[in-house]
């Protein structure tokens, strides 16, 4: 569908503290065309005065936004997804400037997917677990003496880029032969069972341990952009070893 | 002189209305390393604690800001001037994107010339005086049916195409926190153990899908960019899952 292939980015706004904030980030989407506003647990509830008065007519992007519970309720339906943030905590993540994530979403949005991107709270920035849902890190390739961007301003950065390559061809993209990547659902089911049966298998036996364990797992598989046909090998390899383990091979067929 | 070839364009605010505008403006500014702050005839005087407040950190280029009567006054030092708004009146000047306009600064600056940028008051923007001192005008191509920006973002797009234009980062690199790509011969190893778990389980029940069924699995893997730690984890994985199936879970370990 053309409307689908030109839809930008979800801007996923985690835990917004201030409503002139979330207003000002409507004000930036609406600037770059963007329309897909989500937010997860704003500080001072929804909907919120103080953003409307800070979105300076961007009104229809605020009435549309979303509200979810959590992080990875508002990725769900997503099939690419970055995470802004300075650091990456020791997780293993591609990182991309806003021109490239511009570009890869580009043209995950030729091929019918959707993208989004997260943004954190105003001081303390986006949780490890926030993170961990992401295929990539994206950061502004700014003044490193002074990193610290304003929320509007890193969602005006991401939706400049994205509105500016609306002509031009990606420099790099993934090959799936006309496959699409997976929605997140997708990819946080496949965790969620191939942890069950991690903990079944005694396989996370230091609790304190296990988080950061579960973030090294998911940083593994989102890194690689799996499309559904390759979310099902992957439940069928588990399958396979689970049960496999108190089978005998069997043989020739 | 080398300083000067590296100058940034000064930013110039013609009658900024709101401090935390201001403060905003600047903060903007250090994220992309720029230092000459301009203001002509600021509406609330100078200095401003609604600016300090808003500048988060920026304090160095607030106390570098220099106080101007007039605009002409403000531009006298520089060689190269913009007039950032959205209409020209009639007037007869060429219209510049901000990345054009960065390229152009910068091949100035190389030839020792100080460019400078200005930006009008809030709501009303540049009179008709200000814009005819200016070269060129400097337009963000944005979504033409929502184009008000934000002051703060519109010095932020100028200072963002400048600093980009002298950085050499990558796009996209990975970040793996200074651990290596696992070589070839591990990710080999890996899979052959995978396989003959697998093969163990009877998970390649069709042989004549086995070749196919292998390449896809692989594809999975390779394109993670796996380091040496997460092929441990992997074996980790294949190692619980299958010795999981015939014993009960440990609990509590």
């Amino acid at each position: 569908m053309a409307a689908d292939e030109q839809a930008g980015p979800a801007i996923i706004l985690v835990e917004p503290q201030l409503g002139e904030n979330i207003g000002m980030a409507a004000r930036a989407m609406a600037n770059c065309a963007l329309t897909d506003l989500r937010l997860v647990r704003p500080r001072d509830g929804w909907p919120n005065p103080d953003a409307d008065a800070a979105a300076a007519g961007a009104d229809a992007v605020l009435t549309a936004a979303r509200l979810y519970d959590g992080t990875a309720e508002a990725v769900a339906d997503l099939s690419r997804v970055y995470a802004t943030t300075v650091r990456t905590r020791g997780m293993v993540k591609p990182a991309v400037t806003p021109r490239r994530a511009a570009e890869e979403m580009r043209a995950g949005a030729a091929a019918g997917e959707r993208a989004g991107v997260l943004f954190g709270p105003e001081r303390a920035g986006l949780a490890n677990d926030d993170v961990a849902l992401a295929d990539a890190v994206l950061r502004a390739p700014l003044n490193p003496a002074f990193v610290s961007l304003n929320l509007a301003q890193a969602v005006l950065l991401v939706g400049y880029e994205w509105y500016l390559q609306a002509s031009s061809a990606p420099e790099r993209r993934l090959e799936k032969g006309g496959a699409k990547a997976a929605p997140r659902a997708e990819l946080e089911n496949f965790f969620q069972r191939l942890e069950a049966a991690l903990d079944a298998a005694g396989y996370f036996r230091q609790a304190e341990r296990k988080p950061m364990m579960r973030r090294s797992i998911r940083a593994i598989f989102t890194r690689a952009g799996l499309t559904e046909q390759e979310v099902n090998t992957l439940h069928g390899i588990v399958s396979a070893l689970v049960s496999g383990g108190h089978k005998t091979p069997r043989s020739g067929r």
